[in-house]
């Protein structure tokens, strides 16, 4: 080993930028190459005859047919599940629209934009009704922010870590780049009355899922989005318009939005009573607990890879907080004894994911990786151990402690609760 | 008019934030609502039956299949050709991977990942092949940036304002967040000889396509990149593999890159020669001219947009530039006598799409349109006349140029060029 690393093998994240760094990954150094051997190796097929031709619309290479939605549906009611994105295949901060995680209780309805309306009612002066037509008039804003269920990572709350892809187990969070209208806008022309506390918004699927919102957060930082990464949003999403409520958990984030009923109180759906509350150990429950905390996993390596040589390692993954940016993520190799700070990748959003990277030479140790994430609050994600001490054991939502991935000293990735 | 506004009917950025604003956009004030008449209206067919269920790969609605890429092929040759980004229907900065502009020569070619190789050979010490597995195991970075074509917007040169939509016109730049392994890091295991100068390119397809890169660009921000808005390179863009050259004109970034060959001169291919070079006045002709220079456009309105009522409408466009980050978009309605500064939407990135936006209000007045992007350089985007006293009337590459859109009284938008 020749870098300077702490426990478990991290290695400082300016290394990779010395020069006459060799990274040896096996099997890349073959003969010595002239020219002339290059040029008479076979030709493949792909270079021997056309290719196929323009498209009016791309799509994915047929190799990759694996990067798929995990879905997981209620077989008696094929629209009620849900899709997980597959973290572990992906790079970057985008998530294509294609792979964003879903939640749907009954479906995806195919909504025809022409006959669709946003309605905006209750505690105003002016009641209005908006078409597609008309929104798509308004100014818009554009914002690249992560989406999160507040349901996600639910199995962290198990007694044993469970063993499966992390999209599998963290994959209800995705990050897009969304457009549209800033609420306030909208609600600045119904005239809200004095005594309005509460946006009431309600989907226009057959689910008819409907969420309470604080007004002041609506008046602050939400949108309708239009747009989803430069494009109209799609139907899974939300098409032809999708409330965004950044930071805040997913639910509120309202899919095919028909209808802003402003009130002074909350609605207490079902989603507010029976659904996203919190049993704290003191018996009690906690209830509207919108903002996502701030949360870190590392995708590569995670469970189910494998370290197949002895060398240097990209340990790569996201953090992001529901509270502002990411400041600071550190990663630890030696089961949260030891931390180092991984480089943070431009740009850092608020709201937004942030991809964590840091080097690590393997040769065949026992390593456990983890992620703390610290966001601009000066907030700490904790170990499984505080988190569960804070809430308890009859949690299910809002999961958000430190992920850890052991890897054996056959180079196998499985999951690990903390050392306790 | 209740805005201070500048001739044409401008008004400063800030004035959408104002309180009170009432955007009266035509046909969203019905008459007042109350909670039960919304209840009681029309259940609509997506609101009475379930909609369909999850797909482990999501679409973009049907009633969005008229947003799709512009393409232009040889009849002869099915695969040569071009294929625009749909700019007019985009918003925010994000190109959906599934209309990124494409250029190909012989089609696109379906590689296998498995047999795919990457040679560095030439002026190096250690030749070597990567595959796409080895690859994948090197340290990775992210980077959202443009890619624009040498020859977009060559229609500028035109004698004669040609009427087309945006994209049609504009639409051989796109933006994606792609990542991918530091050029550096490959090459630096290669160690190159200390009078190697260049790096010949050339892709994997059947047209066999190189270009020369210096090799201190390569050294500096290039990368070989693997991802493409979070997911795999799709075919079209390359896969396996792509390179990527920030900044720098669209045929640097070669896609199913195959061979890097390391020289001390360029190759002089016919991509350097009867192909990306600029005519200048003097009957001379520029060679390797490869940063793109800052340019902006406003994509809406533009042509084929129809205004149809009066009031306030907000003007939306795209500015980017090869030498770094966009520090002021201007844009005048007055046909370029008096300009305003529109609001530049974050994150502004260095090589990036940068959104800038700006409000009018349009009573039928008469009005032509404009946009001019400022880089960190200090470069200021020319007049079409400028350009011409620079660079003659033989240009073909590199067309920079302020776009202008007139509005008719009527509200119908054309293209016009300068006023001389």
């Amino acid at each position: 080993m020749k870098f300077k690393h702490i426990a478990g093998g991290l290695i400082d994240r300016r290394c990779f930028l010395k020069k006459g760094l060799v990274f040896s990954v096996a099997a890349t150094v073959p003969a010595s190459l002239s020219a002339q051997t290059v040029l008479k190796q076979e030709r493949t097929q792909w270079m021997s005859e056309p290719g196929i031709g323009f498209s009016n619309y791309g799509h994915p290479s047929p190799f990759e047919k694996k990067t798929i939605r995990w879905t997981m549906a209620n077989s008696h009611a094929l629209g009620n599940g849900v899709s997980w994105t597959p973290l572990q295949d992906l790079d970057g901060i985008i998530t294509p629209s294609g792979l964003h995680f879903e939640r749907h209780h009954n479906g995806v309805p195919q909504i025809d934009p022409a006959t669709h309306r946003l309605t905006i009612h209750g505690l105003v002066t002016h009641a209005l009704e908006f078409s597609i037509e008309s929104l798509l008039q308004y100014p818009k804003i554009s914002r690249i922010c992560f989406i999160e269920c507040g349901g996600n990572s639910n199995a962290g709350w198990h007694k044993n870590p469970i063993q499966t892809p992390v999209g599998n187990f963290h994959g209800m969070v995705s990050c897009s780049e969304w457009s549209g209208i800033p609420l306030k806008l909208l609600l600045n022309e119904t005239q809200p009355h004095h005594d309005a506390q509460w946006v009431i918004a309600e989907g226009g699927d057959a689910s008819l899922m409907n969420i309470s919102l604080p007004l002041n957060k609506a008046m602050d930082d939400c949108f309708i989005a239009l747009y989803q990464n430069g494009e109209r949003i799609r139907p899974e999403n939300g098409y032809p318009l999708r409330l965004i409520v950044p930071g805040w958990e997913g639910v509120l984030n309202v899919k095919w939005l028909r209808r802003l009923h402003i009130t002074n109180q909350p609605t207490m759906s079902r989603n507010e009573t029976a659904k996203y509350t919190e049993l704290l150990p003191s018996g009690k429950a906690q209830q509207f607990s919108f903002i996502m905390a701030a949360k870190s996993i590392i995708t590569n390596p995670s469970f189910g890879h494998q370290l197949n040589r002895f060398g240097l390692y990209q340990i790569s993954g996201l953090a992001w907080s529901g509270r502002g940016k990411i400041t600071r993520v550190e990663v630890s190799a030696d089961h949260g004894q030891t931390w180092l700070d991984a480089e943070l990748q431009e740009p850092i959003l608020s709201m937004c994911f942030t991809r964590f990277r840091i080097p690590l030479e393997w040769h065949g140790q026992a390593v456990v990786l983890s992620s703390r994430a610290t966001d601009e609050t000066g907030y700490v994600q904790p170990s499984r151990t505080e988190l569960i001490a804070q809430r308890g054991r009859h949690g299910y939502f809002h999961y958000n402690a430190i992920v850890n991935w052991a890897i054996s000293t056959q180079g196998h990735v499985s999951h690990v609760y903390d050392q306790i």
